[in-house]
């Protein structure tokens, strides 16, 4: 994890029991460079070791548990729905701005002249080694530093009916909280059937599992290699789940003052109030 | 500019004459950082002071002449075309992969699988301060820090026949080649008459001004800036003229071994050859 004020992270670890201790000695960030030089095992490595400091963090701010990610590559229909819904034959993939992400429990800011923001809880791949032109889903897991939730905060009408992609509508201020931590697959185990839950106000929007999937987390990394180098660092939203407001009944987008809540089983919760840009 | 191998590239400025400085006394690289904090201003008055060593760079490699963008945002359809061409409403926007961008004179590769790779000569708006949700394009001048040319490649059959989102086409390794130099707005003059070209093997494909874009470059820092925050050392690449393979008879992609050259008036050339990955 990375703790501190924005652009003043300092990176961190929590041990299973929930007790932090600071990076500071190992590394500077918890970034591409950190990650792909093998990182994620020298830290569990000095946490076996018992020579970490431990740091009192209540009350600090945590940011997103990656520094600066290259590229963030987000999925397209991705859960199994009833018909007449027919699954995609292969992965859509676009783009989000990567400095539109921010920590798990930052505000998310509603942008001027937006009137329908939505929510999207889905499942991060966090990238630990380069993958180009990957062989099979199974070289994939080698390429995967840890898991996180995401929230692929969207504005559907500049998404829809604003001309071009969908581009317009994902990549504003503050529209992928991410984290609170980067869990590295040996601690959270088999990801395929992990429950996913959104709450708005505490009454709940998404509640899904990873088992619904149409592409998993390995056939998603394998097939965007084939089409660009992922790197380390770089995130991969791997979809979301039925339940946004755009498929509910008067569509209930987000409105200031608003609090939307995220878990995913092993990867923590987030909180975000909804604000103003 | 930015001259060495790959990763290793040193700052570099060349006068009205072409001699070339080198900049290492300045800053460690022309990044977001450096042009944010007003580096362009300091390299005019090093140069005018004198004070910079001059630097043979002769047969080194030039890099691209901004140093990891933090996004490369692109413009849709952008040039007036005779009906039944209808120019958009408004701009269509989308992401190419920052790590995409490659130098001026760096092969470009044709993907695995591939089979329409298709050229874009197009003007680059290289940003050099944070913009935000800007008043009007006349504002965008202030956010611009100079511009380069841009060879925004696209792979035609990934980019429409694969699902989802344009992206797929447009985010294959070397895709963007940039530069071979950031040109400041007072060392180019008015962008809004300048002549762009491009050659395949010699034969010229695109030949174009940009008096005959739909939307400016102020008018598009400007515009995206409702939709993303811009930060320095971002790429904006303002579309393509006609003349691309994919409007071709025939429709002539590239082949490995072919030769693309480009040039925009002002902004120097570029020249790759075409290979595979």
């Amino acid at each position: 994890m990375r703790v501190g004020p924005p652009g003043r992270e300092r990176p961190a670890v929590a041990d299973a029991d929930g007790v932090v201790y600071d990076l500071s000695s190992l590394t500077a960030d918890i970034d591409g460079s950190f990650l792909g030089g093998g990182g994620v095992a020298t830290v569990a490595q000095a946490l076996a070791d018992g020579t970490l400091p431990r740091w009192d963090v209540t009350g600090m701010r945590i940011g997103a548990p990656v520094a600066q990610p290259g590229k963030v590559i987000c999925v397209g229909p991705n859960y199994r729905k009833p018909p007449p819904f027919e699954p995609p034959a292969e992965p859509a993939l676009f783009l989000k701005a990567p400095d539109t992400v921010v920590g798990a429990y930052d505000q998310v800011l509603i942008p001027r002249g937006g009137t329908a923001v939505d929510w999207e809880i889905e499942l991060a791949v966090v990238i630990g080694a380069t993958a180009r032109y990957l062989d099979s889903p199974a070289d994939a897991q080698a390429a995967i530093a840890g898991y996180a939730i995401s929230h692929d905060v969207s504005e559907r009408v500049f998404q829809h009916d604003r001309g071009g992609t969908l581009d317009k509508g994902k990549c504003c201020e503050t529209f992928n909280p991410l984290g609170p931590w980067l869990v590295p697959p040996v601690d959270l185990g088999d990801p395929s059937d992990l429950r996913l839950r959104l709450w708005v106000d505490g009454e709940t929007r998404q509640d899904a599992s990873t088992r619904d999937m149409i592409f998993d987390p390995a056939h998603l990394v394998w097939y965007a290699s084939q089409f660009m180098v992922l790197r380390p660092g770089d995130i991969l939203n791997t979809g979301t789940p039925p339940g946004c407001a755009i498929g509910r009944p008067g569509r209930p987008y987000l409105r200031a003052g608003q609090i939307v809540e995220l878990e995913v089983a092993g990867l923590g919760r987030q909180r975000q109030v909804i604000g103003t840009a």
